[in-house]
């Protein structure tokens, strides 16, 4: 059977950087054609970035990101893979309005375009805002082979492209895709596309986007699935990669053109000559999928790096506290960035106890960071005594006074200031806006207290067992949560046991279950009631954090619009 | 011809409070009943509130909606205002989803309900992603009148519910809006809706909200327009009022149901007797529209007013600095809240200006609001000591050290902070966050700078009209603005004059012009091309503000999203 060697780009582009985007995949396609490929993928709206939100709304974004495209046609000819049938994603715009398209590109010209049909509007995405839906399909004809593409969400949708494809009949399908991250979606993806290579009786080359851009992970986890479901080729999660894969395909002679499925299919022969027969690389290259801790790790340090690195910083602070969410923050840091990019505060005050101190030293020694101690008592001092704080308004200028130093700190020096607060905090406001909910990303803003555990015990045990230090002091992992914001002070003053408490905020923050679900399920309905109340109440709270990794579907931030004001409470 | 008076309640209700929002209708309609009204018509989600947000999603919400409103149908009964027809709409969920719909009320039952089918989803809108659009009409008789109705959006777009009831056959369409207020947005609504009556040939009555939610303000000028599109009432804008009015409609005796436009046409008989002939109101109930200047302030007081009271708050805190942003700011509040709930701090540091004292003090003297001094130059000097703070780390410590002294003295008294920042600083990044970025509602976030000076003066000049002492210091509107951040600072030090850049900020920001545009209208290309940076760089800023009402289209919030990584620079 005709043979095809197919190269799945799985590149980390950024959004808005048209030139850069463009020279990354003049760069990966000449890797492709050195390593003989005949058809290079690129992930979806590759030369744009993704999501470029509301930038779809702007002609000139759309325009330069449509002449990007052309130009690097031309460019990947003078490069000399104009013979690698190369498909990229990018932003179009026509008459009707701005478009998600994907286009093939051979012999210095764009020789195929499509206009994403089903727009995703649910969760993180706002694509039926940002796009309009395409209604056609451009089918090319490779060295006698027929090759479709669907973008993304039309291979999640019933109907549409897929459908279309499988009726007026292709012989391989490439799917240019921007699939963010969460727990276990790679658990999800494969199935998802065996089952639409068996609807369409067609392989299909799955290209997935890697790297972090604002809140959103992606995890790459490219894959080749045949037409009977079978996986093919996977390429490893959470760094770029070029995944090469050789397909023996029929070549069906396939030639209906017209409405299938409500969709119209084009049909375009650029070469009927089959590739002569050459010798297929060794062994299928299938990559394991990580652990559940390793991918979540991996994530975060994915998430934080480009982030940081995105925007032009080189280096990141934030206060040490002695306890488990600075400490995980840190060990992030220091796996994202290297040792010597990590700079911790740790800021003592009147309530400091001992081991906060030697705890915060203590991690910063065993990382390699920097490490300094500014207390801060006198310049809490200074308010309290003048005007006469206490209570809350006593606690709150503690955590304030850390976040100022911090920001002037920054300030002076450049650091991005990490807030360091977890999603259990987040969730029930148990947070001081302005004080440690200070600074430009918050690396475990989407991870449950419990599971910042989890993760620093995960984190130690891969760190002995390559005989390294492990990184967190054991006793940030066993000691009490305390805000230390007064004397004595513990978090179970304020709040229910942690692993009862993320037990609910999963059943009613991720489930979405409402009260009598709850009570099903064993709650106790007064401490539901207050859980509750703490939620809700805490939305103002959320809106002023700063932006985070998020991992998973019901993160905090701009995939869950709740309104500020809102009189709306579960009961019974 | 047969005689009908409707009610237009043009109420202000509270998203969740689903109770407390079924009490107002009671109430509206026990009022539009003993005015002999026969059909009241309330606001678009009336008994949810709008916009609900992600709490569309939750489905303990949509039942409790669900319920309210057959409550609703019994309890109006029960106050003797079963024979009012009622229009409300609320919060639906069926098989397919949640749903934006409203219901007709009558002799204590849903006698008709219906889904909204055109759906919104740009600028503030949501609805695609929240709710699944509806396919259905149901019209009513009632005295012999053909009654059908349209929400909202199904208004504003071509085909569909408009072009359904017109084909079908009715004497009257109700329509029941949450339509937000834009500057002159009244300008458009009426055009709108009176060539939609023509459409159809049948009278419209529209309903709007009037009120504040989170970062939108609605105006209510609800309106009735016959079938020639002539304008037969209106009430008045930025107030609940119930608006009433006669009209003498041709029965038409319509029957046709089915399929009209793609849409599903139901008719029930409520009763086919006319209503005796009786003595009209005297004379139409037309309000006039507001100038721009007074619209524009009554949405900036009303939805300062409704966020305060909606989140429970009984008074407001900020900085008064002499200058014109926190001088119009706490003149709005004393509108919106009286005197006696407004809080004012001075807070001088060693750079500030005699004037910017006395400005403060004469400002509080003439509003009559609480005044206090608390100098920060003490609480700065023992940051700028211990950390050689210089440049921009000391020009921020300044503001930030005033931000933690408004929210020590919030957490103390449990008022409100204020955030004085305009549009035109937002739009360059021309604030410190956590420092005068602190607060939890914005007021005048969406007013560029020389729009706030106009307002100024045309309060003051209000003020003049009604013999009042204007509230505005003279010297406040007239003095070159400044930071006092540094020695002699002047705005015109970072930013180009304000004139010339709010008429870029205008081009490029409300008009999404790209650089070619804004250098044919005259721009100078250097100030284009630090302007658009200024804009592009201050994303992640303009995130952490506070909310604000929103009065443009293309207000800094929620309805325009832009990536905070993002390398696209507008160039030549």
């Amino acid at each position: 059977m005709p043979q095809l060697r197919i190269a799945l780009a799985q590149v980390n582009t950024t959004v808005g950087d048209l030139a850069g985007n463009a020279a990354t995949i003049v760069e990966w396609t000449r890797r492709a054609a050195d390593a003989g490929a005949h058809v290079a993928v690129f992930p979806e709206m590759s030369v744009t970035g993704y999501p470029v939100e509301d930038l779809a709304l702007r002609k000139t974004f759309a325009r330069a990101s449509r002449d990007q495209v052309e130009l690097l046609a031309r460019r990947l000819a003078e490069a000399g893979c104009g013979d690698v049938l190369t498909y990229v994603g990018y932003l179009d715009q026509d008459e009707v309005g701005p478009r998600n398209a994907a286009a093939a590109l051979l012999g210095g010209e764009v020789v195929a375009s499509q206009y994403k049909h089903h727009l995703p509007n649910y969760g993180v995405f706002d694509e039926r805002r940002n796009f309009k839906p395409g209604t056609e399909l451009d089918v090319v004809r490779l060295h006698g082979l027929d090759i479709g593409m669907v973008i993304c969400e039309d291979l999640w949708q019933d109907g549409g492209p897929v459908a279309a494809l499988g009726e007026a009949g292709v012989d391989l399908i490439v799917s240019p895709n921007a699939s963010p991250y969460e727990r276990s979606k790679d658990d999800v993806r494969l199935p998802l596309v065996a089952g639409r290579a068996r609807e369409a009786r067609a392989p299909i080359v799955y290209t997935n986007w890697v790297g972090g851009q604002d809140d959103l992970v992606f995890d790459g986890d490219s894959i080749v699935v045949a037409a009977d479901g079978e996986l093919l080729a996977r390429a490893p999660q959470f760094t770029e990669h070029l995944l090469l894969t050789d397909l023996d395909l029929p070549s069906g002679g396939h030639t209906a053109v017209g409405e299938f499925a409500g969709l119209r299919v084009n049909r375009r022969v650029l070469s009927d000559t089959p590739v002569p027969a050459y010798e297929p690389l060794s062994g299928p290259a299938i990559s394991e999928p990580l652990s559940d801790e390793a991918e979540v790790w991996s994530a975060l340090v994915l998430g934080l790096r480009d982030y940081v690195r995105k925007n032009g910083f080189r280096s990141v602070m934030l206060g040490l506290s002695g306890g488990i969410d600075s400490a995980v923050v840190a060990a992030l840091a220091v796996d994202a960035l290297g040792p010597d990019a990590v700079y911790g505060v740790s800021m003592p005050s009147e309530y400091s106890s001992e081991h906060s101190r030697s705890d915060a030293a203590e991690l910063a020694r065993r990382l390699g960071c920097h490490f300094r101690v500014e207390p801060v008592a006198d310049m809490v001092r200074i308010y309290v005594d003048r005007l006469s704080l206490t209570g809350l308004a006593e606690e709150n200028i503690q955590a304030r006074v850390r976040g100022m130093l911090l920001m002037a700190l920054s300030n002076l020096d450049g650091h991005l200031v990490l807030a360091t607060g977890n999603k259990t905090e987040l969730a029930v406001g148990y947070s001081t806006i302005y004080g440690d909910a200070v600074g430009g990303f918050a690396p475990i803003k989407d991870v449950f207290k419990t599971h910042v555990w989890t993760l620093a015990r995960w984190r130690n045990a891969e760190a002995d067992k390559r005989g390294e230090t492990p990184p967190i002091p054991e006793n940030s992992i066993t000691k009490p949560p305390s805000a230390e914001l007064r004397p004595g002070q513990l978090d179970t003053d304020s709040l229910p046991d942690y692993a009862l408490l993320d037990d609910i905020l999963d059943d009613y923050v991720e489930g979405d279950r409402g009260f009598a679900d709850l009570l099903a399920a064993g709650f106790d309905a007064e401490v539901i009631d207050r859980v509750v109340r703490m939620v809700d109440k805490a939305e103002y709270k959320r809106r002023q954090y700063p932006p985070g990794t998020k991992i998973t579907f019901k993160a905090f931030g701009r995939d869950r619009r709740l309104p500020m004001t809102n009189l709306w409470r579960e009961t019974h």
